[in-house]
């Protein structure tokens, strides 16, 4: 996997606005926020999309969500609601490939997810 | 948690177009489909929300996603890409008060994502 935005700011080489972070995942502020609350949630192991996962990375990926779950609790927008998106690859929209999830909230979020 | 639809999938008491499933894991054709690919992947353990989730859940929810990235695949969509959905409450847009995955792709997703 080739380096990417989000590796340089795992090593802080370049800045962002981390809300969040523990031994296994990084949590900072979308640049291009879609919605009042808009968080990415990654990975510190570099694993570019969902089809590079393993079936050993299932606690990985588990506590990727769990962590969006909690911030959105300690925000305070759990109860109202919130939408947790990723994205694969072209059709999906991905940009960056390095594996992210998008947590978005504190708005009424649309149907279809794009 | 009370009774739903996707309980009553479950216990096969209502029909679904079941595309999936194994111990942990159901999945089955959304009846309102968003995209060309639109499957939902449901836990059949009873969770209600994302909120709902405990820490020991972590392998379980990761298990749900990893579930949809091998349905890509087998399916041949997933180097096209797809878009991996969890909505929770009102302005996640949950309609249905049991977990679930929305797996959607066969076309270029747009974004927002709602």
């Amino acid at each position: 996997m080739s380096d990417t935005l989000f590796s340089k700011i795992i090593r802080r080489e370049i800045p962002a606005d981390i809300v969040y972070e523990d031994e296994d995942v990084l949590a900072f502020r979308d640049i291009n926020p879609q919605a009042p609350q808009h968080v990415l949630f990654i990975p510190r192991k570099p694993v570019a999309t969902l089809n590079d996962l393993g079936e050993d990375d299932a606690l990985l990926i588990g506590r990727l969500v769990l962590a969006a779950t909690a911030y959105a609790k300690a925000q305070g927008f759990a109860e109202n609601g919130y939408r947790c998106v990723i994205n694969c690859n072209g059709d999906g929209g991905q940009s960056v490939y390095h594996l992210h999830l998008h947590l978005l909230g504190g708005r009424r979020l649309a149907w279809p997810p794009g």
